[in-house]
C-alpha cells in the first residue's frame, strides 16, 4: 500500500501519464474520484504520494488545488509537464472505416475539432472523462465506436490506437506537481549536483495599498532572484483582497532565498511556502 | 442582424447570463460552437458585440480567450461577474421523485457531488453542455431524467426548476468580458461620471532577466496606480519568455495611466492595450 501514487481520474488519465513521467513506468497508482479524495489518500497514509495537475496552457491554473495544497499542506517534492496528446482509440480489430461514433469528455472531443469535421460522418458524444471512455468501449466490445485519451489509457485497457495526435493545438500541456508527506519529502529535498536548477512554490497575500504588489516584489528583485510565475487571485469575500502565487528560480536554503523569504514576510500579512523541487522538464 | 451579441455554446448558457446582464433581457443573441467563431462573427459584422468568460475563480484565466483577443483585436468595453448556480431542471410535470438520471457537462455534474451524495438512487450522466442538457430532456419529452444549467436555460426552454442552487461550492463566479469593434467602441469609452471608476487591461511581454516584471510594475507602482490582476503565462516554444496579463484601476486617458504605459513602453517589449472599461459588479 505504502508505495501507492493516488491521482484524479480513472486509470489511463494524464495524471498517471504523469505519475510514470515523475516516478517510472511500474508506478502503483490509486485512482480517485475528486482532487480532494487525492490530498486526503495522501494526508491518511493511503497513498504514498499524490500527482496532481496545476496548470495548463491553455486553460490556467487550477485553483482547487492551490486551495488543496494550503488546506492539507502537503509539500511539493517534483514537477513535470506533459503534452495533452488525444489519440483515437478503439477496440482490437475494429478497423476505423467502422467508427460511426467517439466518446470523450467534452473538453476532448472540443480539442478535436479539426479532426471532427475531416470526417463529418462520425458523431461526438461526450463521456465522464478520457481514459474511461477507452475503458467503456472495451468492457462494451464495441464495434461501432472509438474513444479519445491518452496512449497510456490505450495500453492499460487492451485497445489500439487508430490515429495518433488527432488534437488541433499541440501547444497544449499541463504542469503536474508531485507530492509526499512532509515526513518522506523530509521538509525540503537536499540538493544534489551543482548543475540541477531549483525552484520554490509560495502562496502569499499582501496589505491592499497601490504598490504592495511592487514592494512585495522587490524581495526577489533586490536579490537578483528570477520569477519563473506570479499570478493574482481575488479573494472573493474579502474584496480588493488578493492572494498571489508566485515560483522563483532556487533552492529554499539559499541564503539569498532565505534573505528574500524573510524580507517578504515583513511585507505580507499570510504566507506559505508550499514546496522546493528540482525544475523539471 | 446587427444588434446580435455573439457567445460560445447553446441558448442559456453562463455566457447568455452574462450578456443579460450587461445589455438587459431583451438582448438578441447568436449562440456559436467555438470561442474563435465568436469572435470572429463580431470581426466580419455577423454580430454586434461578444461575451466571453476570461476567468473562474476555481478553473482560472481562459488563456485561449487572452490569445484571441490579441489577434482579433476586438476591444473589451465592458466587464461583469456571474456566479454559476446550478439548478436541477426537468420537463413542466415531472417531480424530483420520478428522476431517475441527471445530465450535464461532466465540470457541472463534478461541482454538484454533494447533491449526488445526498440523492444515490440518482445516475449523472455527461452531456455535451449543461444549457444542451435542458434542450434534449424538453425535445425528448423524458419523464424520467432532468439537467444541471442556469435559471435561463430552464426559462428558455420552458422547463421548471426542481432544485435551486445544488452546486456545492457557492465561490464559483466566472468574469466575462463583452467586446464591440472598435468603430462602435470609439477607441476607448469616454469617461461618464465622477464616481465611475474604470479599468484598463493589457498584455505584455519583458526581456527574460531578473527583476525585469519587477522593474514593469515599478511603472505602475511609481504612480499610485493599483493593480486589480496580475499573472504571468509562460510562451511555449520561447523558453524562459513570459507574457503576462496586468489590469489597473485608471482610465487610459487619465495622464498618471498615460504615463504609467508609456513607461512600460520602455521596458516591455510587446505591449498591448486590450480595453479601457467602466469597473463592472
Amino acid at each position: 500500500m505504502r508505495s501507492l501514487i493516488a491521482f484524479q481520474g480513472a486509470r489511463g488519465a494524464f495524471s498517471e501519464e504523469a505519475a510514470r513521467k515523475l516516478l517510472g513506468l511500474k508506478t502503483q497508482v490509486l485512482p480517485c474520484e475528486r482532487f480532494e479524495d487525492v490530498f486526503r489518500s495522501l494526508k491518511t497514509g493511503k497513498a504514498a504520494g499524490a500527482v496532481v495537475p496545476i496548470e495548463n496552457t491553455l486553460a490556467g491554473s487550477v485553483h482547487e488545488n492551490y486551495d488543496h495544497l494550503q488546506r492539507f499542506e502537503l509539500p511539493i517534492v517534483a514537477e513535470t509537464s506533459v503534452r495533452i496528446v488525444h489519440n483515437l482509440i478503439a477496440q482490437n480489430g475494429v478497423p476505423f472505416s467502422k467508427i460511426k461514433k467517439v466518446y470523450s469528455h467534452p473538453v476532448a472531443l472540443n480539442q478535436c475539432l479539426d479532426f471532427f469535421s475531416a470526417n463529418p460522418q462520425i458523431e461526438r458524444i461526450p463521456f465522464y472523462d478520457t481514459a474511461g471512455s477507452v475503458k467503456m468501449i472495451v468492457e462494451e466490445a464495441r464495434t461501432d465506436a472509438a474513444a479519445i485519451a491518452s496512449a497510456v489509457a490505450a495500453e492499460i485497457y487492451g485497445a489500439r490506437i487508430l490515429r495518433r495526435s488527432i488534437e488541433s493545438d499541440r501547444q497544449n500541456f499541463t504542469r503536474f506537481f508531485l507530492l509526499r508527506k512532509p515526513v518522506y519529502a523530509r521538509r525540503h529535498p537536499v540538493k544534489a549536483g551543482r548543475n540541477q536548477s531549483w525552484k520554490t512554490s509560495l502562496v502569499f497575500t499582501t496589505r491592499n495599498i497601490p504598490g504592495a504588489l511592487f514592494r512585495a516584489l522587490s524581495a526577489f528583485a533586490l536579490r537578483d532572484l528570477s520569477l519563473t510565475k506570479i499570478e493574482s487571485r481575488p479573494l472573493r469575500g474579502k474584496p480588493w483582497e488578493y492572494l498571489f502565487y508566485l515560483d522563483f528560480l532556487g533552492h529554499i536554503d539559499d541564503p539569498g532565498a532565505q534573505n528574500a523569504l524573510n524580507h517578504l514576510r515583513e511585507l505580507a500579512d499570510y504566507l506559505r511556502v508550499l514546496g522546493c523541487y528540482p525544475q523539471g522538464a
